[in-house]
């Protein structure tokens, strides 16, 4: 795991550099990388330096770069970028990620940008700004190298060779009939291993299936990961062939999806820069302690309905937070499988029953197991047999219930169109604190007041 | 968010064909999905339904359908496979699956399995087993098709006409010298667009550098990302060409790192079996749940210290959670950003300084911000302005060291090779439940208690 990557590699070497105040060695090293690799670079350094380096990155990249970079850490180095600086950038972008970047620009610069487009070009992009961009179409690219039926493997080879250089990712060309109606994939491979007199219908294949131009993002992504492709055809309802969709950007679309997933169970945007300016930082956080505070203060009153009981057993104060964090671990663990098991799709009402069944008896499994060892510690350390069965009880009963919100509460906010990876972890832990400390306190009132 | 995808169609429908015991359209809906559908499918039922399916798989799937599988919902199927039925699995995948497939096989299956492939196969494979999974080596198959730099276009066409078939994502030969030595890449698109006359050594491409077999799966994930690259050539420290990487098995590498990072945040396995036995995922959990028990006794003891405070003033019991919790909020939002940071290879020593200088500025204004929330909350609610300065004093001070343990326990379990997603936040956690307490209680005794 410490080996340094190259990434960090780079960031070691670059920063060095910017310290020594060689900036000679800083342009080099940024030349012999590729805009990824930039951005990831970018999104690494502090402010200051990130704006040093940003204005060395060659202004051929400028565009590429700005696109592989967080929302965030985009907006801030745009903000310093005149209208020509980004007219130029736009201008050096395919048209999927033309779109892309288009959103992200001031309406004044996107008229010009649109202004130095050429006709058929600009077409195209406005087919693509009328999706979404979480769906097929808003994905797609518009250049599909698109072949008739009726020809041989000869003409297409030599229409191939007359038209030069293929877009990047091409593994496949598309059939279309004269209305330009999908009807099947031609593999480059088979233009290249089989007789040349065949016709392009009695070797295309019929396997992959086209994607509606509706489909979301995360349907996409599962089905390219489902099957293993490189490139798939985008159609509308009429089956006309629209344009394509590649696996780099499909490969963005899983990776976006899993630091949404790791990011949002800690209350975080994915986008969060890591440098972002610390008042912008402490804005966001900022929200998300409220919640918490909002939510602790509930628990907290709970606590305060049990006042008298504390001050007659101080022990209960404590160990009350100990009942409570189980719970909130316990939940937390079945939050992240229901996060998962959501995102692949893989739970859904035909299967929740068995799975409650499954989590409750391994919670009241590990409760018993568990409770019995902290009611033996309790009874070691406090001497009194009486709290031992009180923190014993309510560990279990509080298990039993972080495993019910646990499975339930994800699904009741996917139902309500809220995030279950956003919201899941802090409702489920209000609620196990809550219960936590009621059954704790509630049952020491019951069982140690007289 | 709250459309069916159609993983979740499938479900519902194999369910409810099952419970009405109609078999004859569950084998009809499987046999329209592709292995890796099956396997999200076997994924998502419990136990007895998951055993009833997979006797349905068509059988020359079964070799692929387990290699999708989560490891220990294939361990659970293969338990109930005979030798002749684990054989005739293996005998359908390729070398490089094979290679994942034959780790999971006890001995003597293993055995019967190399019996049954020829000599190359065989060589091949064992090539492909001297490497540890997590490696170039352990990723790449051995069917790379290559080719000679001195020969023209027209020649390398003749020869993929004879040779048939290409290998599943062949996007591009490879060219080696009369060694085996990689020389550079022939795109696929380059021997259809340009001159069949032209030399291959004058067309290739020396953009692709190649993967050294020893390279982590997670720098090649990385590189096949910032590169967008559909397959990449693997030699030895020599510069021998030994097999390629394709993107379908760096797609499973981002998703399983995901997975794990998202899991490992909660202490579980990312090949959790959803529908693991009970008392399996009992054992399992009991760990995690064993490890906070013993991290929640450390608080509380940090709280028994403070017993005579608190008989003295209850208030401090009910109110003592809300510091811990801000603190634990505030932590695991920068483990987050930490396990994603180290995950990119964006977070390293070149800028651990600033980062901190963030981060704690981030939480020195938060804790002012609810420090005076709660302050005033609190002389509302018990109308002792000794109590608010103490809860306002305690949350500023925990979340100074929630911000300091949430930048420096990642990167020292990093340091120390241990997984900063598995521990991070439980190692946080208990440091800012201890604060929080310990300041709380600290600070009240020393103000409060005359």
């Amino acid at each position: 795991m410490s080996e340094q990557t190259r990434n960090q590699a780079h960031l070691t070497r670059l920063r060095e550099a910017l310290e020594g105040g060689r900036l000679l060695p800083v342009k080099r090293s940024l030349q012999a990388l590729n805009p990824a690799e930039i951005a990831g670079l970018l999104e690494s350094l502090p402010p200051q330096e990130r704006n040093v380096v940003w204005e060395m990155v060659d202004r051929e990249d400028d565009g590429e770069v700005l696109l592989h970079l967080a929302d965030e850490v985009r907006e801030g180095l745009m903000r310093e970028m005149d209208t020509a600086e980004l007219v130029a950038a736009a201008e050096e972008l395919d048209i999927d990620d033309l779109a892309d970047f288009i959103e992200h620009l001031p309406e004044t610069v996107t008229q010009q940008v649109l202004k130095a487009l050429d006709a058929d070009d600009r077409a195209r992009l406005e087919s693509v700004l009328a999706y979404e961009p979480d769906t097929a179409g808003g994905l797609m690219n518009t250049d599909t190298v698109t072949v008739r039926p009726d020809v041989s493997l000869d003409v297409v080879q030599r229409y191939l060779r007359l038209r030069g250089d293929l877009p990047p990712h091409t593994d496949a060309l598309f059939v279309v009939d004269r209305y330009g109606a999908y009807l099947g994939t031609l593999p480059l491979d088979k233009i290249l291993t089989r007789d040349p007199d065949s016709l392009v219908q009695a070797v295309m294949e019929h396997e992959r299936e086209p994607f509606l131009d509706t489909l979301s993002d995360r349907e996409v992504a599962q089905r390219f990961e489902n099957a293993d492709l490189v490139s798939a055809p985008v159609v509308n309802e009429k089956g006309i062939l629209l344009g394509r969709i590649t696996v780099d950007d499909v490969v963005d679309v899983i990776r976006a999806e899993a630091d949404h997933n790791l990011m949002a169970m800690a209350g975080l945007d994915e986008d969060e820069d890591l440098f972002a300016p610390v008042r912008k930082a402490a804005r966001r956080r900022a929200l998300w302690l409220g919640v918490n505070l909002f939510t602790a203060c509930i628990a907290a009153r709970v606590v305060g309905m049990f006042e008298a009981t504390i001050s007659q057993v101080v022990a209960l104060a404590v160990l009350m937070p100990i009942v409570a964090s189980m719970g909130g671990i316990t939940a937390n663990q079945i939050v992240a499988l229901m996060v998962r098991g959501l995102a692949l799709g893989q739970v859904g009402s035909g299967n929740t029953g068995a799975l409650f069944k499954k989590e409750i008896a391994v919670a009241l499994i590990n409760g018993l197991l568990w409770g019995l060892v902290i009611a033996l510690v309790v009874l070691f350390w406090f001497k009194s047999p009486a709290l031992s069965l009180v923190i014993g009880l309510a560990l279990v009963m509080n298990l039993g219930c972080a495993a019910t919100a646990g499975v339930f509460v994800p699904l009741l906010l996917r139902r309500l169109r809220l995030d279950p990876a956003l919201a899941g972890s802090v409702v489920v832990t209000t609620f196990t604190d809550v219960m936590g400390f009621f059954l704790f306190l509630g049952l020491g009132t019951l069982i140690l007041i007289h």
